[in-house]
């Protein structure tokens, strides 16, 4: 096992009913802004809840955060926070309301532009206290310290990390995601298994209790996921499905264990150009890396497959690429593609894929030797 | 799945060489406590280690800390943070030291006399803060908001809990217990696995992130554990069994499911009238409680059978049957008893180890059915 350092100091408050919770979590006489998406929140009853917890509290409301949150609505946002002297923020939504909510908790006290907190590994010395009301899923960014951001204008798609932003508390009420449509929750399910998957499926370093609790997570992913769209009002599918994919990424099971990421940032550019979910740019990618990177993996993919989808026949390395298979095919039966060609991208598309890889200096992977060259390899692979 | 609501702020500072972070963990300027044992530290080197990275802080030590820690001793101990002016507490050790530190450090401050926060539930409104450099690996006191404190001169043993008493930090460096006796080290793996036991064998609610996570704990300990006593120097094991028992008992794997503890409650005065180790009083209990309560446990003893030690054959009943037997097996190879008689303790004992069940009003178990008649029933079943 490797050495390593690390706090998660987030309050879950996780069950039905949970949002009633609110007016007792927020600091009394806090000026609350609450941030939310498109505004489901007001058809399937979660603002209304919200709204009531909130009676007795100075609140104002800021709305559009896309999916894919722009850093140009986030600096919106932080105009807001300075005009009404706003001291807490609740993110009411998914990963992107989450992650913007992260973000303009960190941009208002920033010295300098905004931006180079994720183009440039800005410093972030000081941010504004926040809590999650999670709606949907997925990202596990409701009990971490991470967020991604987009910047509309140049397309580009970065993220930023710092202690300074975990979430004060995230209630979890797996109620909340009962009327979620299809693909938002198979989305979560697909993005929640990779999150496991990103940190998990390395080299062997011989860490049994974060390999032990990985494996769980995804067995339980992959079993509740199959489920859940059939019974979307199952509470136990859904409340399983909800408290594994916060552990999938509260960071406990990366710890003292090597951490690959590469389908995480390979994929942000097929979202910046062409707009596909982030799960879905996950499905694509995540069995290019298993298959171009097999022999590093090899060990772990056919540990994996017995685990999670019962592979057992033939050897290490027939269990391996079964394994890919096995994944594929869990993606697709969730409805997602596999494949760039089924989302309407082409070979000429490629070079434009693999640029930012290039441009942020990045070397993905436990290795580090995913550089662009070898994204557009994986790329092309995934045609 | 129950509704919970929960955090652990605890900072893990985990692996090798870790005590040398000691003095950037530490707030600058601290006039600090350092509480520890009965001088173990002084022969394996970790004094050494601790002081040299304290250089700088103004340190007084507190030295005699007991094994089942005695409310005399930190009074005492008190004492010297009112004179010293003491502003952090830094304890060396393993769950005792630890244990102590935490009756330290709300005590301080407690208005009245701190015994009723073990006797009466007297609230804590403020506590010092403390560190931890763990020596020994077993109660997960390092990573949780709880103290168990006994009283010499009433041969009592009473635990509290309050999240103003989770450390700051807590050192988990493996090889500092590569020099620990077996004794202590057996103690460590038998403790760890039962408390994992305490959260997990109760009765289905359709946990699957925590049973899974579970399972993988008692998995690590058992196969660890049984590797440990024969290979004291391996690095992996000692990690591996001592992040285990740090995530047997941060209580996360507790959260949202019913919990047992009536095996730990009912060994209270075994080692208060009889000096029985902690974990021996355990090994004694466990499978009188699993036996008592066969039926109310039966589905999730056949499971933690199949899964841990891998029993597969038979009805449920009969794997559940396997599963008890399984256990006594493992404790007796970590070189624990596991019959009161083996301890010198006779059924002329048992009207007296009982009492403190009845003096406390307690009602033992995840249904609450443990009064101190059926407490003797079971320390029966175990002469």
């Amino acid at each position: 096992m490797n050495n390593f350092e690390f706090a998660n100091p987030v309050k879950v408050v996780f069950g039905k009913g949970t949002i009633a919770r609110l007016s007792a979590l927020i600091p009394a006489g806090s000026r609350v802004l609450m941030v939310y998406g498109g505004g489901s929140i007001k058809k399937n009853g979660i603002y209304d809840q919200v709204t009531n917890a909130l009676n007795g509290f100075e609140v104002t409301e800021f709305s559009g955060i896309e999916a894919n949150p722009h850093y140009e609505t986030c600096m919106k946002a932080v105009d807001v926070v300075k005009e009404k002297n706003i001291d807490f923020l609740l993110a009411v939504g998914g990963g992107s309301v989450i992650d913007a909510t992260k973000f303009i908790a960190a941009a208002y006290y920033y010295e300098g532009e905004p931006w180079d907190i994720l183009s440039k590994g800005g410093v972030i010395k000081k941010a504004l206290p926040l809590g999650v009301v999670l709606t949907l899923s997925a990202t596990g960014s409701e009990m971490n310290e991470r967020s991604v951001i987009s910047r509309a204008e140049t397309r580009e798609k970065l993220n930023f990390a710092s202690p300074l932003v975990f979430p004060q508390f995230a209630i979890l009420d797996p109620e909340v995601t009962y009327s979620l449509p299809a693909r938002q929750v198979a989305n979560g399910v697909v993005d929640s298994f990779i999150h496991v998957v990103e940190q998990y499926l390395t080299y062997p370093v011989n860490a049994k209790v974060q390999d032990a609790f990985s494996e769980g997570l995804m067995k339980v992913i992959y079993e509740e996921g199959l489920k859940v769209l059939d019974n979307p009002h199952d509470y136990d599918i859904r409340a399983n499905l909800m408290w594994a994919a916060t552990n999938a990424l509260n960071v406990w099971i990366g710890q003292g264990v090597p951490q690959d990421w590469s389908s995480h940032r390979m994929g942000y550019a097929l979202t910046a150009q062409f707009g596909l979910d982030h799960a879905q740019t996950l499905a694509i990618l995540l069995p290019g890396v298993m298959t171009y990177m097999f022999k590093e993996k090899q060990v772990k993919l056919a540990r994996m497959g017995e685990v999670v989808f019962g592979i057992t026949g033939g050897t290490e390395e027939e269990r391996a690429r079964q394994t890919i298979t096995a994944c594929e095919d869990f993606f697709r039966r969730m409805g997602l593609n596999t494949r760039l060609s089924e989302c309407g991208i082409t070979e000429n598309d490629l070079d434009a894929l693999a640029a930012p890889v290039d441009k942020q200096g990045w070397h993905l992977g436990e290795h580090h030797n995913i550089d662009s060259k070898v994204t557009r390899d994986i790329l092309l692979l995934r045609l």
